[in-house]
This record gives C-alpha cells, sequence and structure tokens, in this order.
C-alpha cells in the first residue's frame, strides 16, 4: 500500500486512477467489452482457477484501441486537425488508425519493415497513411516526431502516455467487475502500458493481488530495466511474440516507475513456451492469438508462478498474426501432443 | 403472417413463442451472452452488413447447450433421478452432459463409430457415461430407447421436442435485441431444431425477417424432405459439416412442419465452400470453428442469396472440430488465397 501511495502522490492524489474511471466511461463507443472466459482446460491443468480476458476479440483484434481511444477523444479539437502520427510493431499503429478514422481525424502510422506481413496489410486497409522506415521501431519513432515538428501532428506514444495508461487500465475494472476476488493477475509486458494501467486499476481497488508481468526471454527490456534501477536499451531479436519488441526509452517518465513500484514480479517465458500458449488456445480455445497474448498461457502451462493461486486471470491481448505463422505452431503442437 | 398464424393456432396459441421467452429467462444461469460481430471482412464482400452470432464461444462450443440445458430443467424430480440419454454427432450429447453435470444428473450419451476423435475426447472429460453403438445416429437411437424402457432414462432428443427448440429460439431473441432492422437470417440446418426455434422467434417479432436454411450439398435431409413434402431417409455421407448429418425422422413432429410453415428459402454448400467458409474465419476473425458453424459463412463467401439485404445475420453454431482437419482446411486456404 506504500509503494502505491508513493505513486498517488507523484501523480497528483491518483489522477490517474482517476482517468482510468473517466476513461471507461468514455471509451465505451469505441471498444467492445470483451468476455472473460473462466478455462476448464487451464484450471485443470494449474489447479486453480484461470480466467482469460479475451482481448482478442476486441475490434481490431488487440486491446490497443483503448489507449488509443482513450489519448485521441482528449486532443483539442486544434490539434485533432492536424492529425494523428505513430510508431508501432503493428497493434497500436492499427488502433490508432481504426480511432482516428472513427472521429474523421487524418492518421499516418510509421511502421519499422519487420512488422509482420498480416499487420501491414490490416494497416494499409484501415484507411491510414502508412510510412515504412528503417529496421527498428526507434528509427519509425524518429520520423514520427519529425512529423510533429514539420506539420504539428499528434504523436500517439504507444505506451509512456497518461492516456493510453490510463486506456488499457480500463481491462482491470472489467475484470474486477466479474472476478472481485481476483488472487493474481498474468499481464504481457513490452513498454509496459497494459501492465502499468491494470497494476494501478486492480491496487487501487486491491493491493494485495499480485500484479505480474510476462514477457519473452528474448530481450524482455523491461524487466532487464527493472532489475537494472533505470531503462536500458537491448538489442532486438526475432521472436513469436513480435508484439512485445520496442524499447521502454531512455527518457521513459512513466510507465518503468508505475511498474517498479506497484508490479509484484516477473516471469519470463521462452519461444518453445510461447508456440505452447498458442497451440493450447487454438486447442483449448478453439482461437487463434498472436505470440504476444499467449504469454501468460505460457506461464501458466509451464507452472512458472511462484507461489498457488485461487483464481488467476490473464489477458489475451490479440490475435493479429501472419496464417503462416499459425499453420506452423499448429503442426509443431500436433506432432507433440498427440 | 398466415403461415405463422396456423403455427400458432397448431400449437396452441403461441405456446412455443412463448416457451422461448422462459426458456430466455430460464436458461440464463447455464449459458453465455454470446457476442454478435459486425463482420467488416463479410460485409466488404457481400457489400452489405453481415453479422455472425459467435454461438463458437458458447459454453462448451456449440448453441447446443441451450436447447439441453432449456429440456433438462423442465424434468420433474422424478425424472431427473432416473436420469438422462441421447444420441448425438457429439455437440448435442456434450451438452447434456454439461447440463446433467451441473445440475448432479446421471447421463449416459449413445454415439455412433462415425463421430469425430476430438468430439469423442471432449465427452468422455464430461463426466458422463459413453456408449459407441453402430455406424449411424439411428443405432445409437434405438439404443437410447432401450435405455429409456429398461432403466426409465429421460431421452433428450437432439431436435424434435419443443423444450429444446424453444432453448434454441433464444437465440433469435437475442439477435433481435442487438439488430432490430435485421433483414435476413441464415441458419445452418439439419434436424432443425436450431432453425425451428430462430424462424419462431424471428417472425414472431417481424414477419418480414428472410429465414434462410444452410445445409450442405451431401445429404442435406431436411431440404428433400421439404421437397418430397415429407419426410425422407438418405444416406449418410462423409462432410466438413460433420454435425449435421442424421436424419430427421420419418415420425417427425415438430421442426419438419415449423420448417415448412415458416423458412422462406434454402441455400446448400459444397465441401469446398465449408472448407472456405471455414479457413475465412480463421483468417478474418482468427477463429477456429467446425464446418457445421461455417455454412453460412460459405453462402455468403459465395455470394448464395437470391436477393441483396441491407442486415443479414449468420449463426456460427460451434467450434468442435478434430484440430487435423484444422491444419489441412489452413494450408489449402493459404495455398488458395495467397
Amino acid at each position: 500500500m506504500n509503494s502505491l501511495k508513493k505513486v498517488y502522490e507523484r501523480l497528483q492524489n491518483g489522477q490517474l486512477i482517476q482517468k482510468i474511471w473517466e476513461a471507461r466511461k468514455q471509451i465505451k463507443p469505441f471498444i467492445s467489452s470483451t468476455p472473460l472466459l473462466h478455462s476448464l482446460s487451464l484450471s485443470e491443468k494449474l489447479d486453480s482457477n484461470v480466467y482469460l480476458k479475451l482481448e482478442n476479440l476486441q475490434n481490431i483484434g488487440s486491446f490497443k484501441v483503448r489507449g488509443a481511444a482513450n489519448k485521441i477523444i482528449h486532443l483539442s479539437e486544434e490539434e485533432k486537425k492536424c492529425g494523428v502520427t505513430t510508431f508501432s510493431t503493428g497493434n497500436h499503429g492499427l488502433a490508432v488508425a481504426y480511432i482516428a478514422q472513427k472521429l474523421g481525424i487524418q492518421s499516418t502510422i510509421c511502421i519499422s519493415n519487420r512488422v509482420p506481413k498480416a499487420k501491414v496489410e490490416a494497416l494499409q486497409k484501415s484507411g491510414a497513411q502508412i510510412e515504412m522506415i528503417g529496421d527498428s521501431q526507434d528509427d519509425a519513432e524518429k520520423y514520427c516526431y519529425e512529423l510533429e515538428e514539420k506539420f504539428g501532428m499528434t504523436v500517439v506514444k504507444p505506451f509512456d502516455d497518461p492516456d493510453v495508461i490510463a486506456g488499457q487500465g480500463t481491462i482491470g475494472l472489467e475484470i474486477l467487475e466479474e472476478i472481485p476476488d481476483l488472487e493474481a493477475m498474468l499481464v504481457p509486458l513490452s513498454g509496459g502500458g497494459l501492465l502499468a494501467g491494470t497494476a494501478l486499476a486492480l491496487k487501487s481497488i486491491n493491493p494485495s493481488i499480485q500484479v505480474i508481468g510476462v514477457s519473452m526471454d528474448r530481450s524482455p527490456v523491461m524487466y532487464e530495466s527493472i532489475k537494472a534501477g533505470e531503462p536500458v536499451v537491448l538489442r532486438e531479436q526475432s521472436t513469436l511474440a513480435d508484439s512485445l519488441l520496442g524499447g521502454i526509452g531512455l527518457d521513459n517518465e512513466y510507465t518503468f516507475k508505475i511498474i517498479k513500484e506497484n508490479v509484484d514480479d516477473f516471469i519470463l517465458v521462452s519461444e518453445e513456451e510461447i508456440a505452447e500458449g498458442m497451440g493450447f488456445m487454438m486447442d483449448g480455445h478453439r482461437m487463434v492469438v498472436e505470440g504476444a497474448a499467449a504469454v501468460g498461457i505460457a506461464a501458466v502451462l509451464n507452472k512458472k508462478l511462484s507461489k498457488t493461486y485461487r483464481k488467476v486471470g490473464t489477458i489475451v491481448t490479440g490475435c493479429n498474426v501472419d496464417l503462416s505463422v499459425v499453420t506452423h505452431v499448429l503442426q509443431n503442437y500436433l506432432q507433440k501432443n498427440r
């Protein structure tokens, strides 16, 4: 409770938690209220009750639409006229394009050439202008700020922004509405917008809920930054959880601190474990999810939680994945499990 | 309206429609309120608004739980003590086992040896006793009635029962709650429980909604029976839509008549079209659905509707399909579409 109090203080008396409640009301027209599934098959495996918040069924196939909506609806009329821009591994870009189109605002999405084909195609369909720049999100990010300077566009950051964090945090409220006695929450972790928002929402209601960030073991930037005590830079490696790639920014303002003070534990999962999680979602629940969305499930399947909880939740964050990857994962899964 | 009036009369002043409304309230504790998805990609293809009622996300992965719940909760205490039994290509059996277990009632499921492996495994997990009998549903059905005679078990028929029809009909009410100006509804058709219930629900609220049954072109028994003017028997052929296999019964009491008088049109789809529908659900919506659940989507994709409607719905009925079938369908789909 002490650490939360500090966050409250720094953020001017719980301003950010209030923002989550405001967001919950304001983003309603733009989002789906996604189901929370009690997974019988995962519950059996863990000998515990496991709940899956199905953001893979969210509009545009990912939770990112929550944060993007909450950011863009709060722009001034002046800012809306100049349009928005962002850099993204895909889902955030798609979310910004989707919300901009709904609101009749121009959007320009800057992405790196590492972004999978399925995501590029989806972005092209979204009505946004696409700029493909360089090998990493960092290159795309730089170009974004050039657009801001030249044309007055607003850069919609993927995670390190209070409105975005508050938008993602609405998931925490939705989960507690259904499972008020939740004991632990596993949250996929990259830049930390989802984890920071969810942690604040959950801890503000029940500080004893264990909030655990889950990343792939290939370049887990936030995890290494927390260990180092400050934001660090890692070289990106290819991973099935490509939506979790990208740095947290050396000038990180919000997510690093919120996570440092509010998150109880971290879990890393291997590529093999992520593939197992994806296969399990097809086998157990007949849903195709992206690698990033399967990291919490991978942690459960591989019994990586340090304690036994009566009720554990995780967020299945999205479903934007190349079908060729899906075929490959599925074939391997069937070979191993039949 | 005239034909509906006749149904009203025969069923004692709309008793069956009232039953649907009662079912809606009474089965709530046993079912999920599934999402109705506005499919952007299907809507683009048809130049119309296409809505998918996602019963693949229903408890136990199929709409069948609605009818089973509505039948079993209406049994007397005496009947509940003797247990229930059923014959089924899988989903109905699973639904009966699931509801029986929830209510602490014994269930025995009789299935033919043509039922796919995934469904047999799921049934075995459900806590029901499984009896595998003969080559067709007819053999399984006969054995069921032997159990009724010997042990006083109640046979929960898969479709030709007013309580089951009323349970399935609740889907019609849920769809109209969200899309009151629906113009046409495509309903997967086998024995006709779902089609009869949905047609009654929709037509009782707006008789001008076009209700269309969709079957595979391999042994479409109800379609041929309606054409012949009476129930007929066809030899079963293997199909991707295996949940739609089975006869309608030469002594059919309810579904044949209700469908004859309330359904406006029928569409048949080929195996290739069903596979395309399954592939599309993975490609467009990242959901794995069974062949039977894809027949409405197959009809839309292949522009088989005789008219253009502004708002068309279909029911994605279930997701119980072998993953080996899924892999095969997905590989073919990717080869054709990339």
